[in-house]
């Protein structure tokens, strides 16, 4: 199975509104709740995918039981190992102006996790470890967990072999790549504030000498650079799509991690994780995929690869 | 004891960000959450003024269950009969940007009550009047409640001999009102909506002309008129406020069930709904009211009696 991480898991809400007028009052024509965090999209992704997924991280209160319960009701379900805490989950919420399209996003953040809490979770985190196949550490710290989490998780990976996906941002970023993860997926922004530099080969170069094994840049519409010890390649989709980019980068770590897992070559992960991703953008409801744009586009994705001394 | 029903009950969350910008991702700086409802609202004023106060209306779903532990957890507990529904009760949103001080407000739609539930709700409303001194109808309908509900509620609050006041808007009011409630609580737009007009003692006259028997308009800074049998009079905070009018209503509501029940005269009455509405603009929480300035503002708010031809 493969083992996705979200230390802060989320309610997701989305309300539909007419219309955004600021300092007035508005009737919600329109509600969804999902399951959210970035760990929690790439296991639906990788169910979707045919692979065993299992959650683990936090979940509390009763927003954390509303999370479990949806969890428990997806179509094609994902195992719930989350790690129970006293706070209350944390719930993000979309307001979507139905005229416009134009989403304004507020985040809840999370609950207060004790010593105690992050210690019960190391238990279980070293337990689902043996029977992993792989990690993904997805998304920000809760209030309480210290800064050096994910470096933690990724040397407890790396001692039980497991290999080990790091998506996250910041300092916790910078202290997990020194743990030297197997993977990275740094967005532009990730990357620049990382690196100090918004030039895409330079900065994903300069991510991996940081500590990462590979690094796979996410570069929105123009699709991913990998700086990988086998290689450097850059993969695009066939043409720019329009849509909502939201939950494309967890899409794009589930074709990593279902990519590593099965052994495919690196052009032929990337091959993946750009069609998931264009596919995420493509699909009506936010965080899907559209399965028929995946298969269409999988064939589609253009690879180049750089000349080896050039990497 | 004095019953409060809010068929469409909240939980009113609040959410403070450091500022408000449209299409964009906001962290939550801080956040809170509170039993809601206009009758809710009501009924902790009323415990507040020491009066037994009993909440009834609907409660279901997780945000139904988190509602009602909020509720016995007030430090001044109202007693909780709501009646339980298979819908998910509504959240009520404020966003407020923490630089300006403004609100932005989303409103759920609440739960689909069925017809069942509506007939549960209406064999436990029977039997709370049996103990009720007086009764309160407060808020909006949740979807599936028939227009007329308040038209019913009043007639077996008349049937029952329990004085009944009815404070609501649009169509649900003005078939409510042709019930003949005791007391209706109107402010300016609801009186506009209803009459057409927005000359406060035309209006306030027109909408006691249409079956109730008194008619309290609330004019926000300009305080109270009131149109009864007894006669008419016009009372008004000393002096104007800053502060947030969140609830100020439900205050007032709350002062006029009081002194009804306590046998109390009108002047007295109105003395008691504007200090506690001037003193809910001036407390630190939206919803509470400040005691020492109620206490203060009590005999220091202005009543002027309209000459009897003029009523």
């Amino acid at each position: 199975m493969i083992l996705t991480v979200t230390l802060n898991t989320a309610l997701d809400l989305t309300y539909g509104v007419p219309a955004l007028v600021p300092h007035s009052s508005h009737r919600v024509t329109d509600l969804s709740e999902r399951p959210g965090g970035k760990g929690v999209n790439v296991a639906r992704v990788l169910t979707a995918l045919g692979h065993e997924s299992v959650v683990t991280g936090f979940a509390g209160g009763a927003t954390g039981a509303v999370l479990r319960e949806l969890l428990a009701a997806l179509p094609a379900p994902v195992t719930d190992a989350l790690v129970p805490v006293a706070g209350d989950t944390r719930r993000t919420l979309a307001v979507v102006d139905r005229a416009t399209g134009d989403t304004t996003q507020f985040n809840e953040p999370g609950p207060q996790v004790t010593a105690a809490e992050w210690t019960a979770f190391l238990r279980s985190y070293g337990e689902l470890l043996t029977s992993a196949d792989a990690v993904a550490l997805c998304g920000s710290l809760p209030p309480g967990i210290h800064v050096g989490a994910y470096a933690e998780l990724v040397r407890l990976a790396r001692t039980a072999g497991v290999p080990v996906l790091l998506d996250t941002s910041g300092e916790p970023l910078r202290r997990g790549i020194a743990a030297r993860p197997d993977l990275i997926k740094p967005n532009a922004d990730e990357l620049a504030q990382l690196t100090g530099s918004r030039e895409p080969l330079r900065a994903t170069r300069d991510a991996r000498r940081r500590g990462a094994h590979a690094v796979i840049a996410s570069l929105g519409p123009d699709g991913m650079l990998a700086v990988t010890p086998d290689g450097v390649w850059q993969a695009a989709p066939p043409a720019p799509v329009k849509g909502n980019p939201t939950g494309a980068g967890d899409s794009a770590v589930a074709g990593l991690l279902s990519g590593l897992v099965e052994g495919l070559s690196w052009p032929d992960r990337l091959r993946r994780a750009v069609a998931l991703s264009t596919a995420t953008v493509l699909a009506p409801t936010a965080g899907d995929f559209d399965r028929a744009a995946y298969e269409e586009l999988l064939p589609r994705v253009a690879i180049e690869e750089h000349a080896p001394g050039a990497a």
